[in-house]
């Protein structure tokens, strides 16, 4: 048990120093990397996610979202007992994670004038605000993550091809259904880094947007749900 | 049969879900992917393909296209008496995959105000009208796409390299034939949202450009026939 | 020896049209993908590889370039018989090839006013002219070709999987080398299409640059003995 | 031992033509692929580091990376009599490999007016100056990758998949780390070069920045080291 809840920890905190990573590097001024699209972002969290399970697949089943987790639990693929210390654990990784994308760009946070800007290295924000169409898109995206993560079960994959293609996967729901909310698909890789948020301290930082931040934990879990009940139907 | 359906049925849902959002996703406005370019459209397609068939691929043969059906057919690979189900089942797919699309994306939707943007998220159209070369191009995109995916089945692939193999031949065939029509290569995935998009209630949407639609039907039936004909000098 | 030799036909004409239609979709006017940058250029012309090779592979060895058919005959994988058919056949497909990139592209060849642009769809030219300069490019770029497409043998590879690294290799080798004279690294390629630039009617054409011709012929054979020589040394 | 070391000095020379390589055609005025985007950077370096390891993999276990030798012999992986042979072989390939980016690109180097830019197409440098940052940009860089490395060996990979997923990574690392330091990672991939840009005769070179020299020798060094040290907990 201890071994899975430090693999669920470590690739968290590689999921979340990768994938906020490469928002930073896109996002923050000066960096190498600024302003250098879309397809920089969505390859950068898909290449995260393949990392990250490649380093804790050994440790844990690298579900490293506690979406994922629900979803697995339901299926009845997890032990309820174990389902709060993943999410625990998760939430630490994602925590630490962020703290290491603080350390990596702290001369490009500290040149940083625009609050919103800060705030997207660390959790999503809706391109146009809007309860119920954010909703259901953090409610989409997760459902095809999670069906295509059980439907991938189904096969009989070489070592390491099913990490390529949950890794290709999250490069295309960030492609395809990325582009209104920001694709956080997972509560701890949102919720970690915007409590980290109000607490490391950044100039000019200003506030987390907390009225937003249930959409992206409640969002995730509803769509592991239905894809729990689709997959039932296979 | 009923497995089958349901598989070309789910699996052509996620397909345009994931395609027909990519394109949504870079075409409407105020969305983070706006506005980002060919490698995304192209990306985002190819990898729609290969999430499609993975979800669909252990219910049905995930054909996922009435092209490739009837290509299929026609090499002997499924029994006449599949080819209307399997058509409908892909064309109901597209169609509720296309619902998805507009509720993912409907504040965008409502934003938009030019009406070949809101077309182009259903539906393909011609970069230069004319009716002889525009054909040609989906008969030519349709040709190397069912060609491909015969001569895949000669390999004797692991699980999964196959549906890489066809995720990486959509993206290549989108780069490097799709700038001219859009490249449906796949009557349902353009007749299907075309039809949704004569019924849904989208503000400026404009008319569905009817007077193209036989082209995006005709030509990839056509372009799959001549890859049976090519395939048969195998 | 026939069906090899439609192997490297088809391959060749597969890799042509895929292969040159990137280069026509970004450069020709009004086309969807009209300008979309070095990254569209090089996966296009890399899965163009790839898929001609997945076409062409259990028909012929997939060569699909006389640069590496010469290698292979020198490393004395080939008979020398062989040699001059497989290049004909090479050259067959090419111009084939070439003759689709203009159908598909019609209206947009048509639309061209720029007759370096247009010349650019069918061979390779020189960023900055330099004859020794060019020369050592197409040497290089073909060295590291056929250096690891030798390589590649060694490892025991699962079907499919050499086929990706090859089509991967022209993507790096692309973006790597192939600013400099646009990377032919294949005569049939670069002489193939060129004689084809001189039949086909097309308004504004210009001239062929038949002084350059020989850069694009010369180089990758070159290259390619250099390869089989190092490799020998394994 | 020889044929070792001819692996670690050959697959070095290939990681830094086409890794340098997409530097330069990013960079230097007048290439086909100039000022074309980050994402060709990293996907340039990334499978410059697959080449090298598919070439170099038979012959030696391809670390090209002095960081990672020591890594490898830290955790009892390679005789400590190895380590300074196989450095030695690496910083020769690494300069033989720039030799040959010089001449791959001589007429742009010849027309690039600006220090900077010809500096970068041999050694990283910082966005921001920052020594602790700095030095906290390579080490964390480099402890991912190594640790990532180590955890590849515990899967049972096909041959070829761990080349992949390394190939990958460092596209990964790129895209979410590099945009601070340009991501060195490898003290023979940046001192080795910087050593031949004090030697070869190109007009407008300006100096080598040597005061920075350090920070991507020792970073990687102290990250390849924290890699082990993490690992040793799995």
């Amino acid at each position: 048990m201890m071994k899975e809840l430090f693999g669920e920890f470590l690739g968290t905190l590689i999921l979340i120093l990768l994938g906020n990573g490469v928002v930073a590097g896109v996002v923050l001024p000066k960096t190498k990397s600024n302003n250098s699209g879309w397809i920089v972002i969505t390859m950068g969290w898909g290449i995260a996610v393949a990392v990250a399970a490649f380093v804790s697949g050994k440790l844990s089943p690298a579900h490293l979202n506690p979406a994922v987790t629900i979803g697995v639990a339901l299926k009845g693929g997890l032990p309820w007992a174990s389902v709060f210390p993943y999410i625990l654990a998760q939430f630490a990784g994602a925590m630490l994670g962020q703290i290491l994308v603080w350390l990596q760009f702290k001369p490009h946070y500290d040149a940083e004038e625009n609050a919103g800007n800060i705030l997207a290295t660390f959790s999503t924000g809706p391109a146009i605000k809007d309860t119920v169409s954010n909703l259901i898109s953090e409610i989409l995206g997760t459902f095809v993550l999670v069906l295509t993560i059980f439907a991938l079960g189904l096969y009989d994959l070489q070592p390491g091809i099913g990490i390529f293609a949950v890794g290709t996967l999250i490069v295309g729901i960030g492609l395809s259904l990325g582009g209104t909310t920001g694709y956080a698909l997972n509560p701890a890789r949102d919720l970690g880094p915007r409590i980290m948020h109000s607490i490391l301290p950044i100039p000019n930082k200003g506030d987390g947007d907390w009225s937003y931040a249930w959409i992206p934990v409640v969002g995730p879990v509803i769509g592991a749900a239905l894809a729990v009940l689709v997959f039932s139907l296979f």
